[in-house]
């Protein structure tokens, strides 16, 4: 019970606010790891035991480990300093998403579920895709985990689609055309699918023609794999980038790159549903009982949550805000390939090597992390300015080590 | 500021407590839903808009229709009235888990991640499998996200190793053999493999040897998948159901099924992990820069916090109690196969129309939900035993309607 003295101590402490958001702002801010891993691979297995606890351990010795031994050990992929492979966007309303999925822990069996049906559709209608790749249309869509998934999903019913022609014995004889700029994902998923790796073929793409593809009029199946650069589709001044899109067989867009979504999230539209579901379904008896068909929710939730939370605008708007330099090679979105090249007259070789030694030295820094450089949904003007610093005082640096 | 009057006005109200943990539990437990959708096909397209909104919603507004139009349409795999397919389990360690990876949002790359090793050993030594499958010996483990895709990989690895001796022209004369019990998945992911269909066979077993198969020494890949009952092999008396597991090659596991763990996660480990690493591995040059192979965090934090926060020991516990009940074939662990046969002389065919209208009698009431029975992780006593009187019921009243 509070006493009268115990209320007069209380006016001359400072006032007690445990949930002051300047502090928690400032004290966040201090818990800074470098956005590069940088431990030496094995380093875990002498932080932890061999073994699982026989009994149980508290929350707060799992977290200790956690901030400890788990954080410091990994590489950030939401740091606004990541600006490597792709960004991982994230949002809150996706993080809710993803808890209400986790609550239900359900099993979709069946690619019919019906959000996602209508999701998918959304989705479409936001990209402006023909009605051929919608349920609404005579086409359809369904989620995956990754683009590697879709790919490998759309080759078998493509692969299935002329065996069921040919006949089982022509599979050594089928050919696989994908750009020189493909994923190389494309070539194990080929593999996988049983396609003999001499039947593999890499067509020649240029700078000039925007590393376009042009598939003539035979009859293939035609994959449009808009993993990242997709997104952009949804802003009328970027829907030049889908043009042609009808002439295609199928496309995947994965959410989780450009679109606040969490991992994994991968949309794939075909414009045969019925040759993929023939490809790719089974029918079991224990599936066959009058509900198993129609279960309803699947991991559609979280991208139905991400797109009523923020709006096709808002959508729209952090496509056009996301941060772009400059390239050497024309920039398309926020996809820079940018190389150190002090004279013209350097071979092709030396050239690499200069930005190798560039590229290790930027990163083994442990302030920024690069590859390929796209920038994280955190990512704002500050960090591109500083990396572009550390990037030219680490040039400077190299250049007065007469490295290059 | 109170006053002395508001002080009074306190005393006559009742004690105001927002987190009353009574009025909780019982006005949560008002908030019911059949365990199985009552819903018909095509009825979520008339409760949602056909596009997505172009403003955003409130998070008030999105939940309305969490709560109005996709809970009433799911069927809940965590219903303790779920007695349906396979059980999904869940926990609180779990679900915690499934926040920080969420917070993280990492892409482990590289399959060699290192807490997914620790996580992998730890696992195999509670199973007690040989040295030959973990990293601390000569072999090791790799998280997937189902029995599919670990079931494809293995395949996809078993079919290289025979082509690179043999040739790819051989792909047609592969020949894969199951048991008869097996999965279905296993015919569809020797279809995605480019196993000719005639060349799939089902190996047929028997109840007297308990469905169990002895490969002879032939030159095989041996795959076993104990999704569901490989959890029971962490408490010795159950240890007997991997006895002969040094002889296989690759073995999984779904966690998600008997280990508490949300999906989608599924162990898998092999005795040669460099065909399979050969098999699936790609090596692209924007992963061949000097960190992308250290990442060395990805989902097994997940399975990490469980086997942690709970210990061996509870672990064991929980296969333990898992609520078993009597069946017609030999009941083994928690999977009961049982039918209704009013009369012995009946033909199977008669039989089976007789069962199926049980059960499609029992699943219409939406109270509970059955095709094979396994039990789902909250299932109590009163569960099963309200289960089995309804059953009961539903043949009485279909006896009474000479339906039987």
């Amino acid at each position: 019970m509070g006493t009268l003295n115990s209320n007069n101590n209380a006016q001359i402490l400072p006032k007690f606010n445990p949930l002051d958001p300047e502090q928690f702002r400032n004290q966040a801010h201090q818990m800074t790891y470098p956005v590069l891993s940088q431990v030496e691979p094995g380093y875990l297995r002498t932080q932890l035991p061999q073994n699982a606890p026989n009994r149980p351990e508290s929350f707060e010795s799992i977290m200790k480990d956690v901030q400890n031994h788990i954080v410091p050990g990994m590489t950030h992929w939401l740091s606004p300093n990541f600006f490597a492979f792709f960004p991982a966007t994230v949002s809150s309303a996706a993080f809710l998403g993803e808890m209400l999925c986790n609550c239900f822990n359900s099993v979709g069996f069946n690619w019919l579920a019906e959000l996602e049906m209508i999701v998918m559709d959304w989705l479409a209608n936001m990209l402006k895709l023909p009605k051929t790749f919608m349920f609404s249309g005579t086409g359809g869509g369904v989620l995956q985990i990754t683009t590697s998934e879709a790919i490998l999903c759309t080759l078998i019913a493509a692969r299935d689609r002329k065996i069921e022609n040919l006949g089982l014995d022509y599979i050594r004889k089928f050919v696989i055309y994908g750009s020189d700029q493909t994923h190389s994902m494309y070539t194990k998923a080929c593999k996988v699918a049983g396609i003999f790796p001499c039947n593999i073929r890499a067509v020649p793409t240029s700078i000039e023609s925007d590393f376009a593809l042009s598939p003539a009029e035979f009859d293939i199946w035609f994959h449009v794999d808009a993993a990242y650069g997709g997104s952009a589709g949804k802003c009328p001044e970027f829907r030049q980038y889908l043009y042609g899109i009808e002439r295609a067989n199928s496309l995947s867009l994965s959410p989780h790159k450009w679109l606040l979504s969490y991992l994994d999230c991968c949309c794939m539209w075909v414009r045969e549903p019925n040759v993929l579901v023939k490809a790719l379904s089974t029918n079991p008896e224990y599936l066959r009982n009058k509900r198993s068909e129609y279960d309803s929710v699947f991991k559609s939730l979280r991208l139905w949550f991400v797109m009523r939370s923020y709006g096709v605008a808002n959508l729209q708007s952090h496509i056009r805000s996301d941060v772009l330099f400059d390239a050497v090679v024309p920039r398309c979105f926020s996809l820079v390939c940018f190389r150190f090249s002090p004279n013209k007259e350097h071979e092709l070789g030396y050239t690499e090597f200069l930005n190798k030694k560039l590229l290790d030295s930027v990163n083994s820094t442990g302030r920024i992390y690069m590859t390929h450089n796209i920038g994280a949904t955190f990512t704002e003007d500050r960090h591109v300015i500083s990396t572009w610093k550390l990037i030219k005082e680490t040039t400077n640096a190299l250049l007065r080590e007469s490295v290059f």
